[in-house]
């Protein structure tokens, strides 16, 4: 039986992962790791009794719970952990840039990532592909889209173009005058996932999508031209590939992550699933994404590639949704942040890690500077 | 460059092939052969300038013009051409039993059959895959429903049911009762695809649909209950697989025969066809098909897998339909005919050519009589 280590196992990916995990009996869970969530990793680790388990909080009591539970602390304790449980798998399913270290990690002491962690190819890069290829890891997107277009794909015949879905958020029937009074609680009831709430903004933003865009050019090798979006209201389509000669595949299925999830964790086999789908009840439409209403998927495009800015967009975003539930700034101002902050940075492409990390800390001052500046107004 | 023979150049499926090779000049066309379309064969001569060429009406006049032409005569030429050229591809488009003839052959004489021809699998069932398998040759199939499904199908993973869809044909919007009194013009108007007069007559009792069921049984190795159908009113959608995890892959773009039969030469490549598909206007729509309107479609099921009924319901099918066009029956008669002729054969599975050529001559003289009997009602 293959080792999964998860990291991030009380997010919302990180839980489903468990649980795909446990109704099919197909991995051994070696290793899990949390940040602050004790009641949950508690359970957890009794469930699975995973070997190895990396807690930000530290909670000496845990230890006393589980002794035959070897626990790392803090920080540093997922790198200790992936380190010493070098698993066949890893899940990561973090949120935010803290999951391009880890998926740095994991290419050098794993043999599959399954990638849940956007930030991981937008704020990576090539310098996390490089070090893919080095290690000759595979990489297995968990993005719904992503894993429908890689599920799609036909080993060596390059698509003409491929394309991803959004449902368009909470605000999608809401007109573009509308969403300036727009408050949080409205932007957090997503109609079709049920995700954390930095996505389920990011969604609302097509931020989510921008950065998918960007994703998919660096795991498919596109350019972000011939990575097409369209509106899925049902988000049965996940996406699809469109080769030379006029042929269209899609891929479709409830709007259930266990699906990609477990897909990821098997592939090239697939186990049976509880999903019923029905063909013929179900609206297979697409439509056009109104750029006007969501600029922050047009600016994601244009910054495709410009490995700095990419930085800055993430990073940017990251700061506004957080102002944002926070009540300091208003919905509508998130896209300036963001497209100001972006303006702001005029920096080389890193080549390595610290170099990323250092973009990201400057772009997340420019855009505190810039929700000031906004909350002020 | 590979060689290619065209079996039934000058009907639908043929011409295109031509002229997608020509347009592609990915191969070297070596052969054709037609039936009695001395003209347009000639065109083709003229065009392709083929190393030989079967013709089943003799015409010295032919050898005249294309000295450098070795041609066949009558109905023996085909096999002389196909043991003559020996091509790497074969295309066999004949419409008919006698196209069943042909593919056996090709299995010997070629490495890959493009089969446009749905008697073959139909008819040939089990001692034609034994051929194929016997002789290693690739069977890339060029109806557009099965050459989406096989274009979908993963290496080994078997999916838990395919699905191919059906336009309707051209009575798709008259109720059962207006059936009684149509004319064959009216139903050789086909909503979608511009086809010959058999298969068109086909569409619309969905014996050509039966038959496809049928086909992608031994084609796929499925049972029929695991192979579904659906209406597509505008065929866009051609075909899907459906895996054990709910993942649903649909095959879609314009309803063109050149798109397959390009697939079915380039294998596993894709060259670039001068098509475009707008997957925002066209519509995605899956219905169920009404299986009381369209009993044809509900027998062929009952039948999948009985070799010899299976001959008999595309014997049947054939004699009907002809006697339909003739004016000698009424529409509404084909079912009935194909139906009684199969409950009158009552036969062994057939283990060679010559006995499946026994049985489909008995079909016919049963079929022939089940006319005469409607045509005195």
């Amino acid at each position: 039986m293959k080792t999964l280590v998860v990291i991030g196992s009380t997010g919302s990916i990180g839980r489903q992962t468990l649980e795909v995990v446990k109704a099919q009996e197909c991995l051994l869970v070696i290793g899990i790791s949390c940040g602050h969530n004790i009641e949950l990793v508690t359970q957890q680790v009794d469930i699975h009794r995973p070997r190895f388990v990396a807690s930000l909080r530290k909670d000496p009591s845990l230890q006393v719970c589980f002794p035959r539970t070897r626990f790392f602390w803090g920080s540093k304790g997922i790198e200790e952990l992936l380190d010493a449980a070098r698993p066949d798998l890893v899940m990561i399913s973090v949120p935010g840039v803290a999951g391009l270290r880890y998926s740095l990690i994991a290419t050098e002491v794993s043999g599959r990532i399954c990638l849940a962690n956007k930030e991981t190819l937008v704020c990576g890069g090539r310098v996390f592909l490089d070090a893919v290829q080095k290690n000759g890891v595979e990489l297995i997107p968990v993005d719904s889209e992503h894993s429908a277009v890689f599920q799609l794909l036909e080993g060596d015949v390059k698509p003409r173009e491929i394309f991803i879905t959004a449902s368009g958020g909470a605000v999608r029937d809401l007109k573009k005058a509308e969403l300036q009074e727009i408050t949080a609680a409205q932007v957090l009831k997503h109609p079709v996932w049920s995700m954390g709430e930095k996505v389920t903004i990011d969604s609302a933003t097509m931020v989510n999508k921008g950065l998918e865009v960007i994703e998919a050019h660096y795991l498919f090798g596109l350019p972000q031209e011939r990575i097409l979006t369209f509106m899925c209201r049902n988000s049965v389509i996940h996406g699809g590939v469109i080769y030379e000669d006029g042929t269209v595949k899609l891929h479709a299925g409830v709007p259930d992550m266990k699906i990609p999830i477990s897909y990821s964790l098997n592939h090239p086999e697939r186990r049976p699933m509880d999903t019923e789908f029905d063909l013929t009840s179900e609206s297979l439409l697409l439509e056009d994404i109104d750029e006007d209403k969501y600029p922050a998927l047009s600016l994601a495009r244009e910054i495709t590639g410009h490995h700095a800015r990419q930085i800055a967009y993430n990073a940017a975003d990251e700061i506004s949704v957080e102002a944002f539930l926070a009540g300091r700034i208003r919905f509508v101002r998130i896209f300036g942040i963001i497209s100001s902050t972006i303006q702001r940075i005029d920096l080389d492409a890193p080549t390595s890690y610290n170099e990323i990390m250092e973009i990201d800390r400057t772009a997340r001052i420019i855009a505190e500077e810039e929700v000031l500046r906004c909350s002020s107004l």
